[in-house]
């Protein structure tokens, strides 16, 4: 049986709470189940050197763990000096992921930095924070358009993002930490709303997986985002 | 007038939310008005070279704060690849002050380390890490105990902190930020129940201080540890 | 036209040329095109703690790429100590794909590490390194056979990666440095030989794609990787 | 019976030698018994941003300890690459209080670096380091003067330091490595000539400490930088 | 017998092969016996802070070993952090000699910069640089040249580096690996053409050296720092 | 004229003081004219990996410049988290000058680590530290023989160092810094009692020199190392 008695093709308990820093422009809590991950969008008027010029805005993502997000404790990176390969991967897909679903010559000449940290987890952490990410998205944007600091109107497509394994040749959908050290395939899907797809990351993690099982993870993966994309509906300003 | 309405020897609204993490042996959520601090303690079989062999167990801490804590983002002390003197002079305090509270040689030869993570900071973070975590550390402690993993009862006195400002000469207790940026004094004190000092560290913003404001801000500050005391033991299991 | 008046289904050429380092145990330059990479295997006789007492070995790898590799020097990442987030995405990769080649248990108690060290960038290093990597590990098993050092025959399928891209809906196959910075989309394959997959990364690069695409890519690239084991199956001692 | 047989509110012979640098603007070789620091006053036409435009200048702090200052050698923190917690500390004390005696206003706008480097060590090495940089602050300021490089005439008030311990209720003032290690509390006092307090650090070593400990500790510090004030007036250009 | 059959006073095999590198500007790579140097020139149209405002140009050089490019792997640098003392030693060398053999005013504001990376090391990596390198700049001013990018032409001394071992008081031109581990003393010579010194370094590994045999290490070293030129004049524009 | 009204083939004043540190077991400070580094030898009983279990022990130096030895300020290492690649080469340069006075079989299974920090700096920092080394060594060695620690009786040659440089074809002896900064070429020599060379670096700083220059260049500079050897024997335990 899987954690919060679901189904294979079923998310566990996701809770979107936007609005939770009292600093920053926008803000969302996401809870994937007991993963939690805490986002906030950060604006800094001014841009990277290689959009300078370009009239259009950026978005980039960092991401971190607290030290005991884990079941064991972890060093922490600012102590060690060094950010993982695991953490830079994850903060670069993020990045990428909040990047495909705004038109950024529609944002101004600004930066959005997106803070994803983990306060516990339990699998699913990158999809939780893309998730999470686009509703603070929303929300920071609404913000300066109240403020007058927006001159149109942003295009956006909403982005979520969903884990799916493969066990047994039966696809699971939002693998929690067990599952996903026990699955033979991890897939990671990031999607536009309706079936648009951003990212693919499926790795073997025994052996390896065929073409069916690849399509059968991405039709429950895809199923998945759709509901996201409703509970992200429900967060919106 | 102060926020939350309150006079100059009150403290902010304290909450302390021990258990809010599923992993770590001990936690607390800490709460001074705004300011929020996420304390876990994590337990460890193993000592530092410096205790190895001496039959006692060790106590440390780390403290971090999210990028976007504060009003503006600062940047993130793992993508820099360094801790600012402010984390490090913090962490140190916070883990002498924890081990004034317990007798080391009964926790058993093992090292308990107190991650203090600040997600929203309006002034008092280090203040508040240390009177969360002492809840956090009685806890992991129990935890310890029901698990058979300790032999005796540990010697513990409730540690707690607060901050005393002094504002043209009256003293101010538990300061936020704003009244923080603009105290002519920041004077943080450390104490064991019962008026027992452990730290003091009293600082002139601006100018100089004299003995008789020292006098009235720890007076004051005394009095708000009792408060805090009273609050902890609340929280205990 | 493509690079080498190739057609949209078809690899820059290949050349596998193993035995090029007097030093290491295995070693093999690959060029697909105008991208070289020198990857040499290097044995020693230990394992990291996370094997260590399970009778396994261990395969990992590490990624440069020479300062002038680029059109555009880049900053040497020795000198500025820090490997970048790409640097250290694809050495993970190439990590990953090697140890899905071989059985762990059958290697010997040892660890087989992959330097992959790109002398000339044309787009494609990290499925050059992959494919070129498992030619130094069938070279490096061979020398440790023949020193008797082998208790068995380690058991291995040819693993080799390829990256297709999509132009105005086209799958393109191995994409040079222009057309990788044009196309749509970019799917990186690796795969075990006879359609096994073990890592599949597409990302979007403008906009979004679809499943059709995404399948039409997986495809071209399957059958572009049964050539590159053809070409490995004559690089074998 | 104390080293240099001296009593409890007695200071160790105190030297303070201006002048020791050939290169630096102002320089003071201090000595409180067998702990010795080199200081020298740095002068640079620049100022940090945050000072940049409001026609103050700046004054600011390095520490460090030459590997074997100490009775065992420790490493060298270049070599490490890391400064410790407790080096960062001292010079962002050493820092606020230099700052503190004199109206940055005054100054020009200009930034004063003090290097505090310890030859030898033997306790007190932060309260050396404070008493001998304002000796080199004034000499450095005099330097200007008669370059002609100060419109006005800075405003300056001795700033001194003293460490004073407690032992069995005892206050010790200056302590020396030996009483350092073995002493119950430990007070670090920064005084503005006329008991006008800047800093007050107390930390209790083992233990606790009472109200009235502090005061005994304070009384006798605050007598003792009267005649650390004697010392530098003598030193005076 | 040495290596490749030859005499105390000969070099080994020298293979000089500009023009390898399909993005630098100039290039080459360079063989004495089994070690190989790939050496690209890199052309940025700026200049570093010392030099600007001068009218004149700069050449610097990196340095760096593939982790197998020795007979046990090394670590790699950009993994560690850090480059060796080693490293920086050779480098500043490189750089050094290259800026002796160009008057720097003739070849605009520009930056030359040398990236010399070892694929295979059997001693003399260093000579082989600065003698590669010296090709990789004559081929990099031409292209300038033809682009018209050079308003005059540049003036150029050819210069050359080698390395002479005393073993048993006979001299050793070019030592291999092995010869250099044994040798009494190592020297490196780096001459302008015609016997124009521009960097002798000489080293007793055991024991010391005298006058007579330093002057018959420099004699045999000229002799084979003329055959390198001759070497050098066959792969020039 | 040069400094210290000397003739081209002397010295600056050379004050060889040992014993000015508590704690190290050997210590000298070093002065060469105006430029001084304190150099102290510290005893730890163990070695590096590459010399356990051969009998012998080691000889190691860190080399390093406060901040205001110099002219200018220049930046802290310590604060930079890097050595220079200057102090990289300096350091190792001394102590391989110290690993050639010395049979190191005959100092028992420990690990002498001279730390050379330059308090003052005006040319021949370098040189100074070797010299003033070989005192702090010999005493060093003789309170390990008091403390009866050694065995036997170690085998030493004295070891010294200094620079030439030349100007107009004439060598100049001791260059104080601002001949450093315009002689044509610079040469630092190491030698062991009795001419016998250790190290000969010799670099062109304009142009180029010819044998002639070298040879009159180790003349003058044998000559002056035979009067820093009687310097360094009235410095003797």
């Amino acid at each position: 049986m899987r954690s919060f008695n679901r189904g294979s093709s079923d998310l566990r308990p996701v809770v979107l709470t936007p609005g939770v820093s009292r600093h920053a422009e926008g803000s969302c809590r996401v809870e994937f189940g007991h993963t939690q991950v805490l986002v906030t969008c950060s604006v800094e008027e001014r841009v990277p050197p290689h959009v300078l010029g370009t009239g259009a805005g950026w978005l980039t993502a960092e991401y971190g763990m607290l030290p005991r997000a884990t079941h064991e404790r972890s060093s922490r990176e600012a102590a060690k000096g060094k950010q993982t390969g695991r953490t830079m991967e994850i903060q670069r897909l993020i990045g990428r992921s909040l990047r495909a679903c705004v038109d950024m010559k529609t944002i101004g000449v600004r930066t959005l930095t997106f803070d994803c940290d983990v306060l516990q987890a339990d699998g699913g952490t990158r999809t939780a924070s893309i998730t999470g990410a686009y509703v603070a998205l929303v929300w920071a944007l609404q913000k300066l358009k109240t403020k007058g600091l927006l001159s149109g109107t942003p295009k956006l497509t909403p982005v979520a993002a969903v884990s799916v394994g493969l066990m047994k040749g039966v696809p699971l959908v939002d693998l929690d930490y067990e599952e996903d050290s026990t699955a033979d395939v991890d897939l990671n899907i990031v999607a536009l709303q309706g079936a648009k797809l951003v990212e693919v990351q499926g790795t073997a993690e025994h052996g390896y997986f065929e073409k069916a099982g690849l399509d059968a993870m991405l039709e429950a993966g895809l199923a998945a985002i759709a509901k996201l994309n409703e509970a992200q509906a429900k967060a919106m300003p």
